[in-house]
């Protein structure tokens, strides 16, 4: 199903990162839905979480106890369940489970943090998890990366992984970054989770700057059907454990930065080619914008359009609902007769139609690709942005329709 | 197809006002896609129209037209042609279209108000209207409202109208509207119109208040896909034949007011109803919030939500997907434990997570219906708001993706 995108065969190990799975029995039968990663002593971690006001209570215990430690040690994520909406009662489990994880590592309850996905609004079963800990702690390998990117999937097709080294004389620092959902949210499986760690020495300070900083052009740069998750969350670790210090102004922190937006730029992408019934994968150019946020504004408008999504899904070279969507973005003072809109390489609108040059053949051409780059010139600044997209398909529909039934 | 919607049966003439149909072969064969209504001496008329940047040619003539005359005499309307994104070309086609009407009507073109809706981006075939108008102004009859609702539809199922009165004294004011459309837009067939005439005699300065005012709460309060079309419009006519005078302050203008909201309403939820694969009709009520905007972004979210929609084409009480639709709501300093959520009167959510009473059969015997409410109390004001909407069935997708081929 996924377009252009198949399982990593091989997701490079992180000096100081452990990892494990169990089969915890929390929604799914006979496939692994636990998985615990601990960091190496000294390990900084820094994450971005969702928006959502009904944020779910891990995403809320994750951001207490980033606050509280100077020391993250421990990730705990199940699949199958999101504890969602779940109130006094799914924070208190969430809690729970954080304190068991420390108690069986010998690490504070702070140093850990809870991650969840699956269905909203059932309560995370407690003994489930623990008993998923007590199996999973007694199985840690430098080696799991894959397994775990496994054992965190919900209704993704394909695990999501990838690693990205960067030599810095006889040293390597190696990121190696595992992901699961298929744009800002999975409808009822509610969650884009992404982990990513790296053995580099980074403060604290820069990693946070460093995660912020990407996942605005990339995580926070896709979209299937504009629904924020109440899990969304995205967390890197460094370990510090290839002994290379890399902090702003260093030689090797461009090298580092470029990696590192590489693999999440990655991860972004994978979620949206495995986009709930995608059977296209569309970037959103947008140039000529005042800023940057006008230039994102207008992509999203286009991305999120039903119509444009549907005639994506059709190959239907559609031209005047891209030109619709453009019209009804949020831009002030908008003279469309500047605006220029091509797919690919074939100009399809401007001076507020259709390109004199345009024959319908030419945009079937592209439009029948699975890939392909819708491009707007805006012709109004120098402020660009780019989003990649799904289509909206019956198995959208289906999808979301008969998930619980 | 249309959800507790058929076609009216009888649509009231009014005085000062007559209509002609004809089958000017525009896009379709064997129906009639042209209309022309006519308007007496001395009628006032007010619009409201797109806020789309790329409008189509016939919006723009209309905002000149309506700036530059005191009298409004004709409208022109078709269907299966939008004229929009056209350029230059399509302009000049519109201006011409406008210039035959006057010439056959012996007024001037700046009294006549064209309308179009359709495709976008093919060039309205200018001979077929003018042959098209040549028949129609043979024609006239003021019994003509329900033969012109017909011509004007595009992918609509039902034709769409209602005829309302007010009594004062001895006389009788007569509404009557018609509209096409399935939301704020009707993809490629990309048009809401609305067509209302009166007999009463009201100012051109009250009948634009009039008008916009309605539109805010009625036509503005639906949405099938969230698109807003190139062609939106809405106009109201005031001919003064029932030789009544209203105006603001008027013993009668309370009553006429409400007459004329019910017809606007009627005519947006009747949209909503023939939306395109619509197989529910759902009212979204937002109370409790602190401003009328905050009350109508909330309710908005909610019914643009993909997620939502599919869950309520498949009568799903996944309330986790409301509540997540709630959260990411733009609301500045969101309390969610204050939020209450019911679907009827079936309490779903409130302090932050599901509802103690709620049982599962409870919110399924509501979603069974065809048509309820969702009542959301975001617990923070006094401001309410309600939008309509339709599902996200897999013929909405069928409808968008297979249109064109």
């Amino acid at each position: 199903m996924a377009v252009g995108l198949s399982a990593p065969t091989k997701l490079l190990p992180v000096k100081g990162v452990q990892l494990a799975t169990a089969a915890a029995g929390i929604r799914y039968q006979d496939r692994t839905d636990l998985a615990v990663l601990t960091f190496a002593p000294g390990t900084q971690c820094a994450g971005v979480f969702t928006q959502n006001a009904f944020c779910a209570a891990p995403v809320t215990i994750c951001r207490t106890h980033l606050e509280s430690t100077t020391e993250t040690r421990a990730l705990i994520i199940n699949s199958g369940n999101a504890n969602a909406g779940t109130g006094d009662a799914g924070y208190a489990v969430a809690k729970a489970c954080c304190e068991k994880a420390a108690a069986l590592l010998d690490i504070a309850p702070e140093q850990v943090l809870p991650f969840s996905t699956g269905v909203i609004g059932e309560l995370l079963p407690q003994a489930a998890m623990e008993s998923g800990l007590i199996q999973a702690v007694t199985v840690f390998d430098a080696d799991n990366w894959l397994s775990t990117a496994q054992a965190i999937m919900t209704t993704d097709t394909v695990a999501k992984g990838i690693s990205r080294q960067v030599q810095v004389g006889e040293q390597q620092i190696t990121i190696t970054g595992i992901a699961k959902g298929s744009g800002m949210i999975r409808p009822d499986m509610a969650t884009m989770l992404g982990f990513i760690a790296t053995d580099a020495e980074i403060s604290a300070e820069d990693l946070q700057d460093l995660i912020r900083s990407a996942t605005r052009t990339t995580f926070n740069a896709v979209t299937v059907d504009g629904d924020t998750s109440t899990n969304d969350a995205c967390v890197v670790a460094a370990t510090g454990a290839a002994g290379v210090l890399v902090h702003p102004g260093d030689a090797v922190w461009r090298d580092f930065v470029a990696e590192f937006n590489a693999v999440c730029l990655y991860l972004a992408q994978a979620m949206v080619r495995d986009g709930e019934g995608a059977t296209r994968f569309v970037a959103i150019e947008v140039s000529g914008a005042t800023s940057i946020d006008e230039a994102r504004d207008v992509a999203f408008t286009v991305a999120h359009s039903p119509l444009v999504k549907t005639a994506l899904f059709a190959a239907d070279p559609n031209w005047g609902r891209i030109l619709a969507a453009v019209g009804r973005a949020p831009v002030e003072a908008f003279d469309v007769s500047l605006v220029t809109i091509s797919l690919d390489n074939v100009l399809l609108a401007e001076h507020g139609g259709v390109a004199a040059s345009y024959r319908e053949e030419l945009g079937q051409t592209v439009m029948d690709k699975e890939e392909y780059t819708i491009a707007i010139d805006l012709g109004r600044g120098a402020s660009s942005a780019v989003v990649w997209t799904s289509d909206l398909s019956h198995d959208y529909v289906t999808i979301n329709a008969e998930y619980r039934s």
